[in-house]
Formats: C-alpha cells, structure tokens, sequence
C-alpha cells in the first residue's frame, strides 16, 4: 500500500509543521489541525485539481476551511507544495520559514483563512463558525452558470455544525442540486469547552444528512483509502441528477501524539517544553504507520479549466426606456412609484444588460421586486431562490462574487440584521455583492418594527469609514429617494466591484428625479438651495422634508435640502453647505439613531466651526399603525414635525 | 363525537374572524392564520392550562407563535375567550371589536405578537422567523429552575423552518431535555413566494427530528382529535427522562374556504368583494363537518401555577473580598487582570448572592470566563451550555427573562454579531437579559478580524437612544475599563430590569479603580482633570490613552481624560467638560466608526457650541498581529499616535 504509506508520511510531516507554527506563534489550535492531517494531504496532494504556482486560478477546485481556526495544517501543506502567495508587493512560492511567521503583522500567514491578506489560494475569510458551506454553494452556482467542472470541498467542524447556517446550507444544496459541492464533517469529537453534544455526533449528522436525500460517506478521517475512495464516490456522484453527496470523517483530535490529546487542548499550542516530545510522538506514529514517501504515490491532478472572462456588459437603458420596455408607461406617466418597485425594474434592466449578474432573494420576491427578474424566462437560470434563510443567501452571494458573478441579493431590511455576520466576513473576504434591503423604515407600518429596518443605517456607517484592503470604503450605503434614484443606483452598485447595501421603501413616492440626473456612489443632490438652514435627509424621508419647505419659508426660513443618498459622501462640500446656511443643520431619518445625522454630526464636530445640529430619528420602538403617516407621527417625524423642530433650531440659534 | 364538532365550530368562527379582521385591516395574513384553527382550537380552548383573565401569570402554559404573521387567528381566539389585554391605560378582556382593530396605531392588536404592547398573552415579540422555539426553551429552562409544571407551545411554519435557528433550538431542547417544550411545525406547504422546498416537507421535517432522538407524532392538522391525542402524548412523554417530543401537522393554507385556496395567497387579506363568499364557505364547510357547539365539549384545563417570587437577592461583596475569596489575592495583589477574566470573579459572586441568576455560554467558557459560575459546584445547574449557537443562546436568553430570570449570556463580542437580530427582537419584546461580549476591539491580536467586535459600538448606539416602552433606554452599553469597573458593572446590570451589553477585553491591564468607585448604569469617571483637551475613550483604551498624558503634558498639553464607561451617558456633564477644556475634544476607541467619538459628536454639533472633535477609530480591516501593540501600530491608536493627533488637533485649534 504505497498511497498508503506515502499519505501517512505526508500527514505527519504537515502535522508536525502544524504543531511547530503555532507554537512559535503561542497562539492557534494544533490539535484540531492534526484531526485533519489525511483529510487535507489527500484533497491537496491526490485530489483536487490545484496548481500550487496559481493558487489565484479560480477554474481550479477550491477548498474552504469553514473551521477556520484549523488552517495551519493547510498552511503546512501549503509550505510544502510550495502555494504562491503574497509577501511584501510580491508573489512567490511560500515557504517552511513564512508559514513559521504565522499570525505575524506583516505576514500573510494570517490566524484565521483570509484572501485578502495575500493568500487567494482561499476564497473565503472564514473564522466565525459557520459560513464556510454557504460559500461554497455560492461557488459551485457561479461555476454551473459557467459551465466549468470545478469541485469545491468545504471542511467543517463538528462543533461547528451546531451553528444553524450549516443546516440552512445543507438543505441549499439538496434544493439546488448542487453536486459539486463536498461537504466533509470532520467530527473529531470536542469543541472548546467540552465533548460535542449528542446532536453532532456522526450518526446523528449522517442521519440529519439523509433527511433531505444526501447520499453520505462515513470514513475514517486517518485512513487515506477509505478518505480517497469517498471523494472518488463524489466524483462519480457528479452525474446530471445532482444528488447532494457529503463525508463524514471520523477524526481524532490531536491525531498522532499523546500529549496533544490529554484532556481538550482546543486552541492551545505546544508549550515548548512538550514541543520536542510531541515531535517524537509523531515521528514513533509514522514509523509505527509504516509510513514511508514515494515519489508518485501522490499525485496532484492537473486544473484543467480557466474562469471564463466576465462578458463585458452592455449599457443598460435609461430608466424611462427601461419602464416602457417593461410596459409600465403608464407608471412612469403617472410619476410615482415605490423604490422597492425601481429596484425590480432596475434589476431586469441590468440583468439583460450584464450576463454576469445574478439574482438572489429569501422568499420574498413578490415584495423586494425581485420577481421582475426571477419571472423573466431570459433571466430566470440566473435567479436564486434562497427561501427564508437569510445567512447561507448572503455567503452565497459573496461565493458568487468569488466565482466571478456579480450577484445582488435582496430580502427586507430588517432580515439582513439577522446576517450582519455574515455580511462582515464577505467585506473581510474583499467579495463582490451588493445587498438591496427593502420596507426599510417605518414607512413600512402595518406590519410593525419586526419587519422594519431601523439599526441598518448605524450598522453599515460603522464600516463606511473603515477602507479594505482595496483602499475603497468597506461597504457604500445607499439611500435612493425615488425611482429614478433607485435605478441609477442599481447601475452605480454593479459598475462598481466591491460591497453594497441600498436600501428601499415600501410606499410609492413622487418622482423627484429624471433621466438626465447622475447617481453615485458618494454623491449626493442638493435639491433647494437656500440661506438660512441646511436640512439633510435621504430615501422616504425625502418627501416627507419636501412637504415642509413651505411652511418654512412662510415662517421666514429659506432652506437647502440635501438629498444625502450615500454614505460616505462628500463630506467638504456638505461642510460647504453647512456654511452657506449659516451653520444651521437639520437631519431627519427614519431610523434609529448613529445614522445620517450622526455621520453629519462627525464632519461638523471635526471641523469645529461653531455648527448647530438638531438630529430627527427614531426614538421610541414603533408598532403597527395603518399608514406611514401614523408612524411618523407616532416617531415625531412629520413635515409639521420637522417644521417645529427647523423653527426651535433656529429659535435657539438666534436667542 | 361533539368533541369533534364543537371543535369545529370553533375552528370555523375563529377562521372567519381571523379573515374579517385582516380584510378590515387591509393587510395581514388570514390563510396562515386558517391553517392554524384546529391547532389553536384545541391548544387554547381544551389543553393549554390558561387563565384569560390573568395572561400575564406566567405560571400557566405559554403559547410562542413563532411564525409571528399567523397571529391574527390566536386574536380571534383571544376575542372570544376574553383575554385580558391593555386597552389605553387599562387592563380589560378583548373584545371582537378589539380584535377588528387589528394594527390600528392606539391598539395593542399589533401586526405581529408583541407583549410589550398590552398583549401579556404572549412571551414574545415575533415576526422575525426562527425565534420562537429558542425562545420557549429558555421558558422551559426557568420553569425548570423554578420546579414548576408549565408546558411551552411554540408553533413553528414549515416555510419558516428553513431557519437555521430552528434547528439550534431542536438540538438545544434535545441537549436540555425540555420536555416541557411542545413544537409544533405547521406544515402547510407554502411560503411567500412558492410551494416550500423538499427539505421542508413533514417527511422531511420529521426525519430530521428523529434524527437527533425526538418522538414525533405526525397528525392531520385540521382533525382535533389527532391533534389532542398528539398533545396528550406530549403531556404523557413528561417523564423524568426528558426525551424530546415535537408533533408535525400537516395543514392546509387557507383551509376551510376555496376562495383563500386559489393560488398561494400569503399575505393577502380577503378583498371586500370576496369576503362574503368566504365567510359563506366557511359556513358551508362547518355544515359539510357537522360542526356544532355543545359547551362542556371542550374545557381549558385551570392553571394549577404561578410564577413564585423571585427572592430578594443577598448584597454582593466588594471587589476585593470576591477575589480573596476566589483565591485570586495573588492577582489582586498584583493589581493586573483583564476585564474578561473579572466577568467571571464577577458572575461567580453575583450567583452566590442572587438565586435568580442564570448563566449561558456559546462554548467558550473558558476565555469568557463564564468556566467561573460553570465550574462551581453550588452554581452549575444555573450555567447553560448553549454550544456554538449564539442566536439560539441569545433568544434563550430572552426566555429566561420572560420566565423570571436574570441571564447573563456571554460569547466572543465578535460572534454576538450573529445575533443581533434575536438580540432587536429581544429588546421588542421588553426581555430582561445582559451579553457580555469578550475579545473584543483590535486588542485581541494574534486571531485576527474575524474574532474581534468591531461593528459593535455603533450597532447598541443606535438603540440607545431609543426608548423603549419602560420608558428607558432600549439597551446600555458598557465598556468597563479595568477589572474593579468590570466587576461594578456587572453588579449594576443585574440590579438593572432590562437589556445590557457589556464588551469585555483579552489583555490583563493595570488597576485603575478600586472598591470605592461607584459604577452606574449612565455614569462615566473623570481620572485626570485638565484645562486643555478633553480626552473621551473607554474599556482597553484607557490604558493607552494614559500612556500618553505624561507626553502630552511635557507638550504642555493639560488634558482632561475621562472613562465614558456607558452609552447612553450624562450628556450635559460632558458638555461642561468639553467647554472646560476650550472646546477641544479627542476621541479614541479600539473598534470602527459611528461609535463612542460618534457619541460625542452628536452632543456637540447639537449644542453648536464651536468644538473641535477629533476622533481616533479603527479605519482599515485589521489582521492579525502578535500583540495588542502590533494592532494599535497597524490601525494609528498607540499612545504615540494619540499624542500626534492631539498636538495636531491643537495645532489647527491655535492657528
């Protein structure tokens, strides 16, 4: 049994390499890294279809760690192999000596799986539990929509596979046939602070598996044969029907040494006292494993696909020409039209438009207007029905990005709360998304503060002021105020390769826009131009500011309004306007608080120039009410409102 | 069988209301609510033990609906019974004229079930899938504690049981052996947009429960006596053994009236033109079902509980007994310890002293330092292993508080990010719980981003300027700075009736504080007083802001620095510090933007006094790096930094 003897020798070479970084690190989880040891020599030394000098090749299968905190033994095996990856400005062949740097500034050998950091051969950060399958789903769909044979594997913990995402993934997958994809459960037995439950044993996860159809291989994770014949039978599982297909590996955590398994050493390395003895563990397994390499007993396969270049998208109509191709003259003529409604026509418009766009909703296509593009028979292949499972949508969406799509996903608002995490880890990933969150607000109403977004704003801001690695804002967010604001945002979010949240309102609203005018992302629109009071705003609140220009221009107050649809923003000319009137400004949101007043309140408080500030926003929790003129009254945010509060301001201001 | 009929009869005219209130309302969702009448006939008029003259007595069996949108049948329910509920300033049993003014802004007939409203009836604000389920199992764990026989309904949709919390909460209740916990999954077969996948069928759905050991009875949900039976079954599995028990039902959406049949009508109220054909079928199926009401058929059984008191908590000791009598004299000595590790001391000392206390950890006890009330043995059966699923644990939480607990629920503040959509419903739902998110900020190190709460400040800022229907803040955020603060706070949360969320750090850092110093909700702590510049920072950022007065002083800087330990915080008091100190302010915090600086800002472009706020935030994704001092060089934050900063922000103030 030479591929058995060569695998063995190759499992504890990287194990004791595995053990060695993190020890030299003081940080990190040698033991759950050695549970993996054959798993990972026989998917990157005699499986995947990889080429170390190209790790960035994304035709080639790829591999996502979804336990995260296992990576030094991929970085081991990566050492060996020789897996280029950034260091310094360059690229080059990692080393035994740089993965030895692991967890170090200036390394890319980072704690945890992270692209961006300058190792592509991941397509995924990953580190919080969890996500790791839904990524890998959103991959295999890019290259099925590609029509490339690419595998993807995706290694998760047994602790891990508490987290209900897995789940959400797992049933992703059986829905969407998607074969290529290889779920293996390493089930070594312990988390962190204990034994996993009875829940996550390997049984119950083979059973939880066949609910929903998965043809499964139990195998034991230390026998390279039973470990290469399983992923053979995935290979084989490949044909048309698409039959979801996983592994379950049972592994030891701490394979190969005694002293890596006294008690749960989870995520403690090797003191260095114990190092030379559990290196000598680990050389009496090999020897006792017979273990011996040959050249030839492993073998890579060769990557035999390319990602095809993104088609270059054609320009999509105007808004007007794209509401007449849709047959809604009529709405245009009439002049008003819900955002969330825009979104669904801009959607289908770029959808032609751009092949490279996909679509994803979570059940909720008939109210985020996502059904224009899910019910076009031209764009229907690339429409993604998530159902109500919001986290694996948005991890698939940053697969997709991964895999070269540029996918928008879309469900209300206030359900994208629930994937905040998921959201951070694909800004992490540096993956291409936009997200388009609708009832935001209480203009909702009826349905009441469970299905309105009111934290968004202050959520995304918090990172709108951090850059990525790109140097671009981590995520823009955006804020159309009616149709055409709606539309010419969608066109800005796909032109631009990196994340975005936009969020729609439920109620129709008045054009205020047309054809000609410009939305980006950064931009905003001054919309009147007065002297005396700066009153910024955005989306629904808008129109609801519109309302009260004449009650204050009656009462002597000549006002600018700012239609302030991103964030960030020009933040000099916003100081400039806050100048001209006076440093006198008024905000008025439909949120809660730490949002567009308090990214306003930033620029103005830095630039000390002796500026009035009055914040309008959510303050209490809302509930149902019929309208959304009884929500902004119940919040104190009508246009009487906001006359009353521009008028006090400016009271205060002259008193 | 006059069971049978009068049941019937019921489900018929509970079915019929439900429809004309939601044609009424012009919005709603009758045809979810139609599927449910049999189930809520019988749980509600012949098994659960229920009072509707005291709904709040949370001694009787609870009813969670899950699936928050179906609610409108359980209103038809409570109309008839005359549940009491808050009618203006007034408790009173509802009427059907109640109920007709469902989602109406004066009346507690909300869109979605929400106690804090005037509807004590229920436990939980829903309307955000997935919830429900955690939530009564963290009401079974108190009933549990408390040794009383309440039994926990929760009625779960099958759409809905696509959410991964779902399956959290059914390995949880396994884990837990709550078998006081009755789910039930209404598998009607469609969701919003379309039929439900094949991983969501009752087969399916019961194959994953038995899965993990559940005893599961399949019935025909719209025949009452497979439905009693079932629930008999339920009440006759409540053995000491604790084995899971959920009934799957398989319902028909619109049941009861082909004219709610045509299509997949979810949430779609009856047009006024159909309502009276719909009315008229139901009258014709309660005739096809010989349906007829004999009372005496059916009995809601006399809740033999109540809630018992909450005994008066023992006065916790200082800071220094509880770590002399933990053992810890040594490290108090020493005078170093991270907040962290002072969250245990603290948790350990405040279980001694307050028997409602009930502790839960996502598996990391062990760097949360919640190993410190786990671990000991006159506390362990308060602790509750949640494992890795923090959304579950979270809305666990809630239930807990809505039973009567006070819990402290700790995880990685990073990992909190999962659930911050269970954490807003909580808040809806008036809950008393406390998180307590460790590692976070960039002063973690060597894990890197995907570790570390970063978003966190700005997201519990939005809400604490929200009040919510207590009239208090929606949550308190605290940032305790060394262990002495850590422990204080602590103290002042469970003395707190309502949400909190305290960060806590890896690193040890020095003493600052000592048993004297009083810690509040709201309250921060002048440490130094100056003349020149008003330092703002918090938790870890204490320590590095200290490093820098002595430079600063020998820059001939006399800054003031204050701890603004809490958020929201006595606006008026930093107000005065900032006009002390000339107007110059410096803000400095280990996480993104829109958070403590963003605080101060708001104040300070409100009152337009002419400050000049800099402020000092993590703008770049971090990596990881050795040492907390590798990721304050990496992000601009080093004592060194913020002496350069300030020198700038001076500079600029003087030219």
């Amino acid at each position: 049994m030479s591929f058995e003897s060569s695998a063995h020798t190759k499992a504890v070479a990287l194990t004791k390499l595995n053990v060695e970084m993190t020890t030299a690190a003081g940080s990190g989880h040698p033991t759950s890294g050695a549970s993996l040891a054959h798993i990972v020599t026989v998917l990157m030394y005699n499986h995947m279809r990889h080429d170390p000098g190209h790790p960035g090749n994304k035709g080639a299968d790829r591999l996502i760690l979804s336990e995260g905190h296992a990576v030094p033994i991929v970085y081991a095996a990566c050492a060996d192999l020789g897996v280029v990856a950034k260091y310094g400005d360059d690229y080059r062949s990692t080393t035994r000596d740089d993965v030895m740097q692991l967890r170090e500034m200036d390394s890319p050998i980072d704690g945890h799986p992270n692209p961006e950091e300058g190792f592509p051969f991941f397509d995924a950060a990953t580190g919080s539990l969890g996500q790791g399958l839904s990524v890998a789903a959103g991959i295999a769909e890019a290259a099925r929509l590609d029509n490339i044979d690419k595998r993807v594997f995706c290694i998760i913990g047994d602790g891990e596979s508490r987290e209900g995402q897995i789940w959400e993934a797992v049933d992703f997958i059986a829905d969407r046939k998607l074969a290529a994809v290889c779920p293996i459960f390493n089930c070594n037995k312990y988390a962190q602070s204990d034994a996993v439950s009875p829940c996550q044993t390997p049984e119950a996860t083979e059973a939880k598996l066949k609910a929903v159809g998965y043809e499964v291989r139990v195998v034991d994770g230390h026998n390279p044969t039973e470990i290469q014949n399983a992923l053979n039978d995935h290979t084989a599982n490949q044909t048309g029907e698409g039959k979801p297909f996983a592994i379950v590996a049972k592994t030891i955590k701490g394979w190969g040494a005694d002293v890596m398994q006294q008690g749960n050493l989870h995520g403690h390395p090797m003191k260095a006292n114990v190092l030379e003895q559990c290196l000598v563990e680990l050389d009496a397994t090999a020897k006792s494993l017979d273990a011996s390499w040959a050249d030839g007993d492993l073998n890579i396969p060769a990557v035999t696909n390319a990602l095809p270049e993104a088609p270059e998208p054609a320009n999509a109509p105007s808004f007007s020409d794209a509401m007449k191709a849709a047959g809604k003259g009529d709405v245009l003529a009439a002049g008003k039209m819900a955002t969330r409604k825009a979104y669904g026509v801009a959607l289908n418009a770029l959808g032609h438009a751009n092949p490279s766009v996909v679509a994803l909703d979570a059940d909720v296509q008939g109210s985020t207007f996502a059904s224009d593009f899910a019910k076009d028979e031209a764009l229907t292949d690339r429409f993604i029905e998530c159902r109500i499972a919001e986290q694996n949508m948005v991890s698939a969406a940053a697969g997709l990005g991964q895999g070269g799509k540029v996918p928008f996903a879309s469900t209300f608002g206030r359900f994208f709360v629930r994937a905040y995490d998921q959201i951070e880890m694909a800004m992490n990933t540096g993956a291409n998304f936009k997200l388009v969150g609708s009832h935001a607000g209480i203009s909702l109403g009826a349905d009441g503060p469970s299905q309105m977004a009111l934290p968004d704003i202050a959520f995304f801001r918090s990172f709108a002021k951090v850059n990525n690695q790109a140097g671009n804002p981590t995520i823009y967010l955006l804020q159309p105020a009616d149709a055409y604001a709606a539309y010419g945002l969608v066109m800005a979010m796909a032109d631009y390769e990196g994340p975005c949240y936009m969020r729609t309102h439920r109620p129709d609203v008045e054009f205020i826009y047309d054809d000609a005018t410009p939305f980006n992302l950064g931009g905003h629109e001054v919309l009147t131009e007065g002297r005396d009071l700066l009153i910024v705003t955005a989306g629904y609140m808008v129109h609801e500011v519109n309302k009260a220009l004449d009650d204050l221009e009656a009462a002597g107050i000549d006002a600018t309004l700012v239609d302030l649809y991103s964030i960030p923003f020009d933040e000099d000319a916003v100081l400039d306007l806050a100048q001209q009137n006076n440093g006198m400004v008024l905000s008025v949101e439909d949120n809660y608080g730490a949002g567009l007043g308090g990214a306003v309140a930033d620029i103005l408080a830095e630039d000390g120039g002796g500026f009035n500030l009055k914040q309008m926003h959510v303050r209490r929790i809302p509930k149902s009410g019929k309208s959304a003129d009884d929500l902004l009254a119940y919040t104190g945010l009508t246009s009487d409102d906001i006359v009353q509060n521009a008028l006090k301001l400016m009271e205060v201001a002259s008193a």
